[in-house]
């Protein structure tokens, strides 16, 4: 279980993941060797149990690199991938050349080394959640202030995902009420995010308009409460959510597709619905102002606007720590402070498969964690089966 | 000059041209014989002498009809035009199918007729600038403080288009400081709209990067004293830019085309000089805000968006009256003052022909004036070649 190279709490190296971008145009995965960190006074050493691959992790891990190049080198043990980055692409990663960086944004593990001070003192041999980048790291040293202690019986399994996913979810809820909407639309509902902000939702009395691809995504939303499910593969979708935003009022979309044509869908539903409504004809389309925001790219295609939803309307990039920074840290940390009370209920998360550091660098992990399939969500365990 | 069957002030009949959606798909503009309006005792009516045919006029006149299918009929003086609309976007129109609709949204002319207050009697014989729609007509009633007295000297022509570009052109430079940019970007520049934006900013001193399509439109835009004109058919078109927006720090533009990529063009250029001068790499992009507005359609395909600009950016829609109505009646009257003033410099507009209403309603005017094209605005003169 644990790697030779090192012991609990002690000196020694551990394997750290590395993503570099070369100068000549690829991406290089691979195990990096490095000391295991020592604690400042007010900093702790996590052992990283588990640390899951989210969406937004993958940016940086593969950059904007044509995965259908990969390719393996290296050994079962140090593995190496090297993809090719469309040459019209490098300017999206040209600040970050040559640089080995390390990745995972987040993740839960046990504290076995701390500072002198005593906030960090308080945390050694707690269980905790995680955030800051460099979680696919067997250990991985940080303020102790940034950990979420979690309850007592919560493994680390359970709270590898308690930042990404959880504060995303509330903080669509609070943007919504922020912004001065009063319901929500949601695509890729399905995901471990929907489904946290589908409970968030019922715990909150708030409206929920669920956009999903497929009848048993369709049925899982449901089989948690779910009141309204669109299926944008049925020949009744634009007609189905039409009807639940007249149902709903909901004039805030996320999304987390970002490519084709679904958030224009989505802005002409909101615009059918309005005008559904109105009393009178405007040539510019109903007053009513509509909202998304694109907050993922599982289509890294372009975005696809009809224009066909009147002038009021806004598309915007979400994402997750600007939001915070915006609430400002006490609102944030009343967020925080729900995920860690909810973590085994509204914020579980549930992953098809666990994987060791190694895997994480093989092929056919890649093939599938990289395609960010709701259901396929992989959970390293930078601790195991090495 | 004038219409046998009416008299100046007097009672009798005038033409209006209107525009009505079929509930069969078809949209027919004819010119009606109406009665000459009188005046409430808060009202004038003015004999409209020029009223120019804006992009913002080609939404109401035409729809969404496909006006490769427009075909004529009815008479010379009393023309009538039909095209066809796509059955997929009757959604749009479904609130004006059946009713007959005056169109034309600004114009000028004299005031003939007064009601009983003070305000409206002063006006009598003056020539004011107008808005407010149905302008593609011999008469129009309306409030006296409607009205905007055009000073000492200006003709009707002149002042023909006081409202609609002028305000529009003043409002992106307002919207630039109460959102905290501080230099704008503008696309279709060589336009009557483009050319009162590069007059203001040069007299406001802010920076303005222009985006034209021709190396003639580039010329007229440095005729008048522009520093930055990019185009967009140049092979360089993307560096140009990117330098443009490096040396004037422009994170806000106004988009008149709205379909294709030339919006997404320009946030990925803001991107690119956001990060050229950025210290640090960031997966995300750049934590610089990037806003585009798209305030016209001249063309009428999809919007494209590459997303490749971070996270941190929005695009919306951008429409003179909500702008109005938010900046609240003094700061607008403010901007209405100061187009009256500088009508003839400023704000001077410049059209390819003068046309009558019956020559508003040929297949060959329409096929140039529906196009939008930049040095092609036809004005009308309803009270002229009947």
């Amino acid at each position: 279980m644990t790697n030779g190279n090192r012991t609990d709490g002690a000196t020694g190296t551990a394997l750290q993941l590395r993503t570099t971008v070369t100068k000549d145009g690829t991406i290089e995965l691979s195990l990096a060797e490095v000391p295991i960190p020592q604690p400042e006074a007010d900093e702790v050493v996590v052992r990283v149990e588990a640390a899951p691959i989210n969406p937004s992790d993958l940016g940086l891990l593969f950059g904007p690199a044509d995965m259908s190049t990969a390719r393996a080198s290296g050994t079962a043990e140090r593995p190496v991938i090297t993809a090719d980055i469309p040459q019209n692409l490098m300017r999206i990663v040209a600040g970050r050349v040559g640089e080995s960086m390390p990745a995972g944004n987040e993740g839960a593990g046990v504290v076995v080394k701390a500072g002198s001070s005593p906030e960090a003192q308080s945390l050694v041999g707690k269980t905790v959640g995680i955030i800051g980048g460099g979680m696919y790291a067997q250990y991985r040293a940080l303020k102790a202030k940034q950990c979420l202690v979690l309850p007592e019986g919560t493994t680390a399994v359970e709270g590898a995902a308690c930042f990404v996913n959880p504060l995303t979810a509330l903080g669509f809820v609070e943007t919504m009420r922020l912004e001065g909407h009063t319901a929500l639309v949601h695509t890729a509902a399905a995901s471990n995010l929907g489904q946290m902000l589908q409970k968030i939702c019922l715990a909150d009395g708030v409206e929920l308009v669920n956009v999903v691809r497929k009848p048993e995504q369709e049925e899982l939303l449901r089989g948690i409460g779910a009141t309204h499910v669109c299926n944008s593969s049925s020949n009744s979708f634009m007609e189905d959510l039409i009807q639940a935003l007249v149902d709903t009022g909901a004039t805030l979309a996320f999304d987390a597709i970002g490519g084709g044509t679904l958030g224009s869908k989505i802005l002409t539903a909101m615009e059918a619905a309005a005008t559904a409504t109105a009393k009178e004809y405007s040539r510019y389309g109903s007053t009513t102002f509509k909202q998304l925001y694109i907050y993922g790219g599982l289509d890294r295609g372009p975005t696809e606007l009809n224009r066909g939803f009147g002038f009021s309307w806004s598309i915007g990039g979400w994402l997750l720590t600007p939001f915070l920074q915006k609430i400002g840290f006490e609102a944030a940390q009343k967020l925080r402070e729900r995920v860690a009370a909810e973590v085994k209920t509204t914020f579980a998360s549930a992953y098809a498969k666990e994987i060791s550091l190694a895997e994480a660098l093989q092929l056919d992990a890649i093939a599938v964690y990289s395609k960010q399939a709701t259901g396929e969500k992989y959970l390293i365990r930078p601790n195991q089966g090495l």
